[in-house]
């Protein structure tokens, strides 16, 4: 039930039957407030997403609002389907990173690691990140953190984090504008090229690499890249997302070539939902292709056809995809004895 | 399926997935002699039913007797949820505590601790326990314990514990004699508050704390304050009952007050089943209310609702209701990713 996107299959079966954490990056750039670019999350409140979705999964309750974060069209979030799988078989931990939000999710005893990051910029007009900062906590984060577990999944909630992962990308150098997922399923092209293209305006020749990301990433993908070269290979990490992974990997990549550095990958994977590898608008395995570094990709072959659900059904049209780590969380349930059924029942469960 | 009684479900939430110690309190008050004052276990051999459960939960046999516990209406002791849920979803590691009991569980390889406690006499002519000895012992007990485990859940096996705790609450000058629940559907009130009262009689004004507790209470009361003041909230504890357990944090909140002294409950919890929640006859909610010290409090959602068996709808019925820590192994199941029908049919089975 988990596919190869790219490598074989022995690292996610190494992992059948053991333990992990799951590790939910929390994030806003304000690029996520330009109109109609992303519809993860309520319009006039997308910055809640990342607050609501950790709620969600570590609690079952979405406490900072009163409904669960639709989008317009009534796609319920990807946290759904990290919430069952958690449900049916739970993570032995769960800890938040706050990489810039807005507003603290309102838990108790679930571990929030705080960086002092503060919420990025809209890249058009530069995401004012002090890059070397962000990297370096995530550095430092990777080198410390003792895992208690047998392996890491790390995933993401970060609105509009597609566009910013793209405009990174290609700012980069990478020859990959087209590869990106977005959210939308008719994905709003000129919204998001004119955005990408405003934000790359800003790069000048002569900016290195943390100069690019200062102005047209986000928190998460910095930290990411940095936890990824901090975790140097010790832990067992399952970076769990679509294409804002793949460029987080691109981004340890660029690094690495300039500082003629390596990284071992035998223990880093990366893995996302089918949706995201359906997907005709994007291409996560050229993406992953582009970088030098070979790691292991995979996706969980899980969709709602066992569903009649409505706004289940917008998943397999296109919409939504990925997000809250829903491809690796879903992984996680089916190398841990839970089938489909038992997954899309819990996940209608959650509707209501 | 897990419902707040008081606090939110944070804690609960955040034992998902976590490993547990299961701890089982045993002993014997001769109060529960009293003719009908109990239906928990065999007529004339009441004193059996904590080595029984012991016996049924660790080894899913009972070799003290031919046959497992049940009372004269052929109610199964709650110890089959618990043994249920241990078989669904075991628990890391069970621990017994011999807090005075007439017969040894005849079981090897798993611990029972030992503390040279005496079974207490009956409540009506005086208890008889050294209170300040078996607390110190708790107390003592709590300090050095070194939990393996991620949480410990702690449960009573005490026949008639009810009644000594009620006796012991109301003894300490709580207003909550009406509060305590029963094992059975008609609580004996004629019995039971008789024998309250007989025993309140023996309570002098001048008795501190711990000459109340020699005359009315149970080894297990006395020393389960001891281990929560012992622990005193380094590692998580789930008080794994109803009113007894209620009545346990009521003697720390005295013990406290006197003492002028403070203890931290964010890792403390009490959890019961539904039937004691809804029982009309106590007040869960209440009694909790009265303590000074504030304690998250669940209730594991649980019933024989899908089950025929004849036996088990007289839980619902309101016989029973609680022990063994029946509610908060259903909850231990429940979090981790067993469904209310598979609970039903593992109980079903061991009825046979």
């Amino acid at each position: 039930m988990i596919k190869n996107i790219l490598g074989t299959n022995d690292f996610m079966e190494f992992l059948r039957g053991k333990s992990a954490t799951f590790m939910l990056c929390l994030s806003n750039t304000k690029t996520a407030d330009i109109a109609g670019i992303t519809q993860a999350g309520i319009p006039g409140q997308i910055y809640l997403t990342p607050t609501l979705d950790s709620e969600f999964v570590t609690c079952g309750e979405v406490r900072s609002l009163e409904n669960i974060a639709q989008t317009p069209k009534g796609v319920p979030t990807p946290a759904i389907l990290t919430r069952a799988s958690h449900l049916l078989k739970p993570f032995s931990n769960i800890e938040l990173l706050n990489l810039g939000i807005k507003n603290l999710p309102r838990i108790d005893y679930f571990q929030t690691h705080e960086f002092g990051i503060s919420v990025s910029g809209d890249i058009t007009t530069g995401a004012n990140i002090d890059a070397m900062d962000v990297f370096k906590k995530g550095l430092d984060f990777g080198q410390e953190y003792e895992c208690k577990d047998d392996y890491i999944i790390l995933a993401e909630s970060v609105p509009s984090g597609t566009t910013t992962a793209a405009a990174t990308a290609v700012a980069l150098g990478y020859d990959c504008k087209e590869m990106f997922s977005s959210s939308f399923k008719e994905v709003p092209d000129d919204i998001r090229n004119k955005t990408i293209e405003n934000a790359l305006f800003n790069i000048k020749y002569e900016d290195d690499i943390f100069a690019k990301l200062s102005k047209v990433a986000d928190n998460m993908l910095i930290f990411t890249a940095g936890f990824i070269l901090g975790l140097n290979n010790k832990t067992k990490l399952i970076l769990a997302g679509g294409t804002q992974m793949a460029c987080a990997l691109l981004i340890v990549n660029s690094i690495l070539k300039q500082m003629d550095g390596h990284l071992k990958t035998s223990n880093l994977a990366l893995c996302t939902t089918k949706w995201v590898y359906e997907d005709e608008k994007s291409d996560i395995k050229a993406l992953l292709e582009l970088n030098d570094l070979k790691v292991n990709a995979y996706y969980s072959d899980f969709d709602f056809s066992l569903s009649e659900h409505p706004a289940l059904k917008l998943y397999d049209e296109g919409e939504a995809k990925e997000g809250v780590g829903a491809g690796a969380c879903v992984a996680y349930a089916l190398i841990n004895g839970i089938s489909k059924k038992e997954l899309t029942k819990k996940i209608e469960s959650l509707l209501g």
